[in-house]
């Protein structure tokens, strides 16, 4: 490996000049990384629902030029001033909801919504020195969730990098650093179904999926899939998902289909799609005394969340979680669970393809085709 | 004490003929308890808001005419085919939300919501038989909440009644049947607010100030206490409240306004008014990451509950209590700590009536004046 340390790197980045069209692969220059900042060699990378929100930027804040990504995995090739915490060669996570560890949040064991390194889908620099570190032709291209893993080389904060045992295959272990985590987490740390219980899960891409999964790993005895495709669900068997309810296929609301088939609503819900409507309804088929519900969809930005307050009152919960409740400390772990056989990530991976094939991804996702399509940077 | 058990009884009792016109007191007769049925001499009760709502009955399904009142002690008159839980002279709480011991609910450590013997408002009969226990020449008189206090004699399930330390003081222990025991409970079973926590209560009345209670008791440091009328701060003070705000007084919302004061939010809100304003306010006001913003207040019936899902999604909590979650069993254990001096009952007194002029705790309540008023019924 030659030494780019300190100097610009040239390389391929599929870049977002215009939302809703396809990215274009382009030469840009990554500066070095400055103070408290890292630069990544990314290896693999992933296309998640967030990136095509923020591409489509329908009822969010358009953005462009732009490098999208943030589910990836890569290795450190040079870190900036006052970097202790990884070196050169580790293997990494980036990770989109960084850790400051000064915060409130960060000494918080509840949260992971540190006040400097929380998502900000609308910053498009680094925090640092309000800049890009891409540019093409010294125009700067903005940055995405702190991460932008569309790219051979990318900078990230060095609080939204995780490092992970570098035994582990990055190419398996990517969708940990987003999907697979979040679902896992709102099952394991947010809903935490008791063992025999019964568990809606609402959307069944990936983050259902690893919902799913989070449900069956906590013992739960009945877990009913939900989605509007039907297609989708004879993989989710493989995630522990024995029922399911394509709400198109009934006369009713779902909630109420669901509480007919659950003697009056399941313990636990778990929302995935963030459609308002699955939101309301993955509320109110949770069953009174004792139902929790877990929001994890990002919803529309003008979406209402109503309900009629009497579900609260009969001693319903409503609870949303962010990248499942999980800090970017915990993900190293996550990767040891992998390790050990305790959790399964190839079943998430339904397609792999080349860099250049970016855009393949997009369809795939558009068509609600597979799970994680694995981008190798060096195809 | 005349042996009355099997005959019908002819007592006083405030009868609500029709919606928010005053009580009059009546001379009803009242039916020997039937099976699986309690008859109570009662000796005291108190005016909750919820008799005022179904009193003014705007909102609500109207059903007169109805003895109202649930909160309430007495002693067990006479017991009907199959009670063995209770016998004559046993001091017992009528408690308008039952346990059949039996259903889900019943069995869930969690709920207190019996699939039996929860509340209902609209019923104004006995479960047994469809049929009142009351009557006034012949026409049936509707009962309210199973409980029916406002009256010298009542007839409720033995599932509805709670049997207390003979010891305790019936008139300093009555309030325990309901409005005490469901602001304590909102705090201490389910906001559980931490150690040194700030906590926001909406609502300085008899709930409102029992949930201030119960925070200070979990070591709340800051309790800011909520409420249009500024009057109530002084007496709230007594009830561990350490800060107020009356949303009168600011130009922004209030959830603002407690953000403000507390950098980003509270730990936990307990809203106590029933206002679906306030339980918006209550919610929004908590902190991002790991506040728990605890609903108790019945709200209209057409209310609706809005929020914009971004408010779950950054980790807040949204729950709902009834009765405070405890059971009606775990009432004799609440008087236990007050004759342990563990629970302060006396400072929820602020007035005493007797019976014949139960509707000045009408007045005193439509006038936000003071907190329980003590209903004798020997007066």
């Amino acid at each position: 490996m030659v030494n780019t340390a300190g100097q610009v790197i040239r390389c391929k980045a599929a870049v977002a000049w215009e939302a809703g069209k396809p990215l274009v692969i382009e030469t840009v220059e990554v500066a070095p990384p400055q103070k408290m900042e890292v630069r990544l060699k990314v290896l693999y990378t992933s296309l998640c629902r967030t990136d095509v929100y923020f591409w489509e930027a329908t009822g969010q804040k358009p953005l462009f030029p732009r490098i999208l990504g943030h589910e990836a995995s890569g290795i450190v090739e040079s870190i900036g001033e006052g970097v202790t915490d990884v070196q050169p060669g580790d293997h990494v996570f980036p990770v989109f909801t960084g850790e400051c560890k000064e915060c409130v949040h960060c000494k918080s064991k509840e949260s992971n919504m540190c006040n400097l390194l929380r998502i900000n889908t609308d910053r498009g620099v680094m925090i640092h020195d309000g800049k890009s570190r891409f540019s093409i032709n010294g125009k700067p291209i903005f940055h995405f969730v702190g991460t932008s893993t569309f790219s051979e080389y990318t900078v990230v904060h060095v609080g939204c990098v995780a490092k992970i045992n570098p035994l582990a295959p990055l190419d398996k272990v990517c969708g940990v650093s987003c999907g697979i985590t979040t679902g896992l987490g709102a099952a394991l740390n947010v809903a935490k179904p008791p063992k025999g219980s019964t568990v809606a899960v609402f959307g069944l891409g990936t983050v259902g999926l690893a919902a799913a999964e989070g449900a069956r790993i906590a013992g739960a005895s009945r877990i009913i899939g939900v989605d509007l495709n039907s297609s989708k669900f004879e993989l989710a068997t493989k995630f522990g998902v024995t029922e399911f309810v394509n709400p198109k296929e009934h006369n009713k609301p779902v909630q109420e289909v669901i509480a007919e088939m659950t003697d009056g609503g399941v313990d636990r819900s778990i929302e995935c799609t963030g459609n308002v409507d699955a939101m309301i309804s993955a509320f109110e088929c949770v069953h009174d005394g004792w139902g929790v519900a877990v929001i994890v969809g990002i919803p529309h930005k003008d979406a209402v969340f109503k309900t009629h307050p009497m579900k609260l009152l009969q001693e319903r919960t409503l609870k949303g979680t962010f990248f499942g409740n999980f800090k970017a400390s915990d993900l190293p772990s996550l990767v040891e669970k992998y390790m050990n056989k305790e959790l399964e990530l190839e079943k998430f991976i339904t397609h792999e393809i080349p860099f250049t094939e970016i855009n393949k991804a997009f369809e795939y996702m558009l068509k609600g085709e597979g799970l994680r399509c694995i981008i190798r940077m060096d195809g």
